[in-house]
């Protein structure tokens, strides 16, 4: 740990109303202007080139005057910070965090509102954000509009999903920035909430590749208190305006000095490898508030879950998922799969193939009528159906070694849910769950509130607090997309987010390149729970009618363990389908989920991306490769592997005629003695991947 | 107990669009009659003498058509109910509910919606409501408005408070129907949230007397999982509407069928008395949930409170209430009132005289900066100020036989108050306080919600419910006014829920008739915690450039607690000030706060009002009569007491020249004995009363 923390002040009322951070490496500057009508602004260079013009900064308050203009500039210091840290669960056993910052202070010319714009530059990339000190003159505000702009200077390529206050599982859009129009997209996609406010709305984060090479990547980071940013794009000049996510009655954000903004960052590189590697979101949050992290483990699991997907089972007892209320005593429907039976033959499975944990969804009173009405008082968290035996499933899987995952799923009733959050925690607790996975389908209650809103924000990150008060970890669902909160609180394992797997089995699904964007967006906010590993493709499988499938071969979904990082990770399929596959499955076994090292070796947002990572604590080695629609060979060096260690490498891949189209199963496994300088020849089939393991030998 | 129950059933599609049921002495008649657009109506008679001329009766709804019109007739049942039943706290130990019933069943042409109205007539009034079963065509639906209209016939006397969604704080203002106009009153009342939409809006329960003496009042009860309604007043024809209180984004109310409205009421007879001890409300609410009551039990009680109103101490701490955040380690003022000193002070005293309760104030972090500025996160519930030792507190009340009553303020910060409940109420569970005062100033939190909205009701039913679970009693102050829940959920003791004693401390406060309108409105549907007993009635006495002062002789205060009825019934006044004048003190040391019997002598809404109540249990009789601006002599027969017992009568009465502005405090006290023939003269003084005990000799 080196911690290195050097300050300049400046005094400079009378002079210098312009100021200029570079990255430690000197190719990304941020400068910082106050324009001719005290305006606030900024711009950025990579490697001397512009990649944000000038552009406004500022907040708009409700019932007070603007702070976007009329500021005079009283000082301003620098500093320099260089530590590394560890986190608890990770992608890499060590994080730096080196940056260089700048802190400029303002003061109102007639409000006397003081304000500090904070600029942190990293060497893949910018952040900054607003800091309203304790003062007179501003205690409590609210936030009726953010102006900041990103001010761009080409017509980028651009994947893009709308801008939707509620929800974030689109499949990406790859246009020009002059491109996007969310009235040409196909809406028939699955998703059951949609609350988008405008035609060119996107949401971040935002992966661009400018026509000269450059990528660049618009987020932010510790959203904390505050609501999502999306993004309004100027499709005509390439300038794009913050757009908060209101609350019930429009406004945005409710203050109270002392405060910040979250961070609004900007990833820049002519290296598409270093913004998937970057862990600057992560580095602009709170180090961790929990003490003791012991009990913050990863985990690979199975559950109850796909098999209601694809039609096997119900998530309710009665089998209808209409009924009124349970009052009227439903009769067992025989397709119930949270089921005593069912749950003890997950159990022994991940007991007999060395997984963590059981996810049983569909075990609690509620889901005779849960969706899609609105309805507050659905599920209260801790009834299980008459055929799910909570207490002797707990035993059964303590005695097998195996952890429980228990299912909160609220329909969106969050007034309900806080209600009962300390009972539902406390009944994990008494069973012996460590981890929950919670779901927001549904529109939010307090009625009027958006998923993305500062109100579900909190929730989400008030969750996360209290079950760290039980030692319980979270993995949301359909939650607002993660900005690093995970570091703060580490317990916060992982969040679905984005449009996961599951929308495969019933709508028109994940196009092939949909894995290829997910890790420069999605991910560089936290881990995302994709439940890969799905391995009977095609849902006619299940249903000759249906058309349905994962877009992917099998090989690809083994290679979604590591292209997809995340510290609890699903088997998602049905254990009778991995039965069939136990060599393929093999790797699902051997794969790690949490890590040491990782090297992107390849990445091209859109198109592939080939990682490879060195489990935790161990020797062994994973890669996965993935690519997009269209086949792709290439070459890769072994120099990751420790030198002068001979390892077994076992490679998954597609066979020769899979497709994900037509032959998505087909794979074949090949044994080969491998070296740190060892190349090995990846083929990937269109929609394909390839997967290795790497153990060493003596 | 008697339940008779008898059921006729008509079926009459092709005939009678008109039907009728009276109350069981056939005083009072309600005809229900679908209107030519099949809109349905009804109209209610007081000894053939139309009272309310044909009304519209419906539901609007958001996204469905109206349920208020092109409705055919079914058909009907009537019934007959009659029993008595026993409220755990009560002004009686036994309360009749005998009405008559009439049920019509309606189909909607087109929609083929089914609604049911329900009409039930008691001897002093009829109630209403609607009833929608459960049915394919009508599952959940949103409620836009209700259409429900009171179409009156004469220019009534009002006593009326102007319709707010976020108070019912207000002085009554006595005025003709037609002068109701809420731009013409002062609003320099002292009330911090309010939200008045509409210049003839007004609040129920609305007292009115026609001009040939007519007592008519327009209420509802019941009102669970439904806004409250309040009434806009067409002031030239006397027609009232039912308005709904709506939610942050202007919805009514969320329902489910089955499911019902509240009850619509309206009170009639030729004697106001009748309606003052009116049991309608509660009879119109169901029987209690609650199955083992026995821990629920009346209380008197005295609390460090008053003195943070008379500015003799504060809330908080710091004595500052303006700190941004405790963490600023605020140094204790020494003016804070809730320490453990002043506390055990306390409960000395109720010791030593008898008392049940310590209501304790202030005893909790966050009264730095808890008002006024919509904070969300201001209070937990749980952590003591450094100054109050709970534990010591707790171990040093019990050692007494003293009850502690905790407190909590939730500052309308709603959501944080559900977010730490169950660990609140643990906390009371812990220190062993049975019963707690729970607040709610300030705008609430679901931003955009109102104090009478669907979610606040259904929070103020929540938390009584959620009590229920932990063997606690609710008293709520600024709630939404109760409408007989307390019968359903007897821990739900008491409300606040209208202008209290309070307001006198440091407001124009309120004026002598007040207390002579409250049982008429606010307490049919439910005890008040008025906090009576103010001795030291002009804050002149703790300040002297203070003109503020208690609109009350000292002998009316001792009056107030017969005639307020609450079975959590405080002596609000200081400490030191009881012990200025122990006689008239005896009587709050006396006088009981639960009854067997009680018995309306004198009764004139804004005028008058004289009660004799027997205390549970005891042969004992207690007296209150109250008076408003003026003087009043009368003479009343005692044949309430038990025919040939005698009791000693200890009369407390205001002295000769007292007077409640010139000369409040002076009193005398005289004993006599009487018996069931006596009679005794009542003397009142401008703002006065007289209190009077009566305990049986041998």
């Amino acid at each position: 740990m080196k911690h290195v923390l050097s300050l300049f002040l400046f005094f400079a009322i009378t002079f210098g109303h312009s100021q200029s951070i570079e990255s430690p490496s000197g190719k990304i500057a941020v400068n910082f202007k106050l324009a001719g009508d005290g305006q606030p602004t900024y711009s950025v260079n990579y490697k001397s080139k512009a990649v944000v013009l000038e552009s406004a900064l500022g907040i708009k308050l409700k019932d007070k005057p603007a702070l976007d203009a009329n500021f005079e500039f009283v000082g301003s210091k620098t500093a320099t910070f260089n530590e590394s840290w560890k986190p608890v669960l990770g992608e890499q056993a060590n994080i730096v965090n080196h940056y260089n910052e700048l802190t400029v202070s303002l003061v109102q010319k007639g409000t006397h509102v003081k304000i500090n714009i904070i600029f942190r530059a990293f060497d893949e990339g910018v952040a900054f954000r607003y800091d309203f000190p304790k003062q007179a003159d501003l205690n409590y505000f609210i936030i009726s509009d953010e102006v900041t702009q990103f001010n761009l200077t080409e017509n980028n390529k651009v994947f893009w999903i709308p801008g939707d206050f509620d929800s974030n599982e689109y499949e990406y859009n790859e246009t020009k920035l002059s491109e996007i129009d969310n009235s040409k997209i196909n809406m028939n996609n699955g998703i059951g909430v949609k609350s988008i406010p405008g035609k060119y709305m996107v949401q971040t984060p935002l992966m661009m590749k400018s026509p000269t090479g450059l990528y660049v990547n618009i987020f932010e980071a510790a959203v904390v208190n505050y609501p999502v940013m999306h993004l309004n794009v100027d499709v005509n000049n390439y300038k794009l305006t913050a757009q908060l996510v209101p609350n019930a009655i429009g406004d945005k954000a409710y203050l109270q000095t002392p405060c910040v903004s979250p961070w609004r960052t900007i990833m820049i590189s002519n290296d598409a490898r270093d913004v998937v590697g970057s862990k600057m979101i992560l580095n602009l949050n709170e180090p961790s508030k929990i003490e003791d992290t012991s009990w913050i483990k990863p985990m690979k699991y199975v559950g109850i879950w796909w098999e209601m997907h694809v039609g096997k089972s119900t998530w309710d007892y009665a089998g209808s998922q209409n009924a009124t209320n349970f009052a009227d005593a439903p009769k067992a429907s025989g397709k119930h799969g949270a089921t005593t039976e069912n749950t003890k033959r997950y159990i022994d499975f991940a007991a007999k193939n060395g997984f963590d944990g059981v996810l049983v969804e569909g075990w609690n009173v509620g889901w005779e009528d849960w969706n899609g009405n609105w309805k507050e008082e659905v599920f209260d968290f801790t009834t299980p159906y008459p055929d799910f035996d909570i207490a002797a499933l707990s035993a059964y899987a303590k005695s097998k070694n195996v952890k429980m995952i228990m299912h909160h799923e609220t329909s969106g009733s969050v007034a309900n849910y806080e209600r009962h959050l300390d009972r539902a925690f406390e009944n994990m607790v008494k069973y012996n769950y460590p981890a929950v996975k919670t779901g927001y389908v549904g529109k939010i209650i307090p009625r009027g509130e958006f998923h993305d809103g500062q109100t579900m924000v909190n929730h989400f990150n008030f969750v996360a607090r209290r079950a760290a008060d039980y030692k319980l970890m979270i993995n949301s669902h359909e939650s607002s997309r993660p900005t690093g909160y995970g570091r703060t609180y580490p317990n916060y394992v992982a969040a679905e987010a984005a449009r996961g797997t599951e929308f495969n089995a019933w709508s028109i699904g994940n196009p092939p390149m949909h894995e290829t964007i997910l890790p420069f967006t999605r991910l560089l906010g936290g881990p995302m729970d994709y439940t890969p590993g799905i391995f009977e493709i095609k849902m006619s499988y299940y249903d000759k009618n249906k058309t349905e499938q994962v877009h992917t071969t099998l090989a690809k979904q083994l290679a979604l363990y590591v292209t997809m990082y995340s510290p609890i990770q699903m088997a998602a399929d049905l254990l009778e389908n991995y039965e069939k596959y136990p060599d393929a499955f093999q790797f699902m076994k051997d794969v790690a989920v949490d890590w040491d090292e990782s090297k992107y070796l390849q990445a091209e947002p859109g198109d592939y991306l080939t990682i490879a990572r060195k489990a935790k604590g161990k020797e062994s080695w994973f890669l996965g490769a993935i690519t997009d629609e269209n086949a792709r060979k290439s070459e890769i060096k072994l120099d990751f592997l420790t030198k002068g260690k001979k390892y077994k490498a076992i490679i998954y891949e597609d066979a020769k005629d899979a497709d994900w189209k037509n032959n998505p199963i087909a794979y074949k496994i090949k044994t080969m003695l491998v070296r740190s300088k060892s190349k090995i020849n990846l083929n990937l089939a269109p929609g394909g991947g390839t997967a290795i393991s790497f153990e060493p030998i003596n």
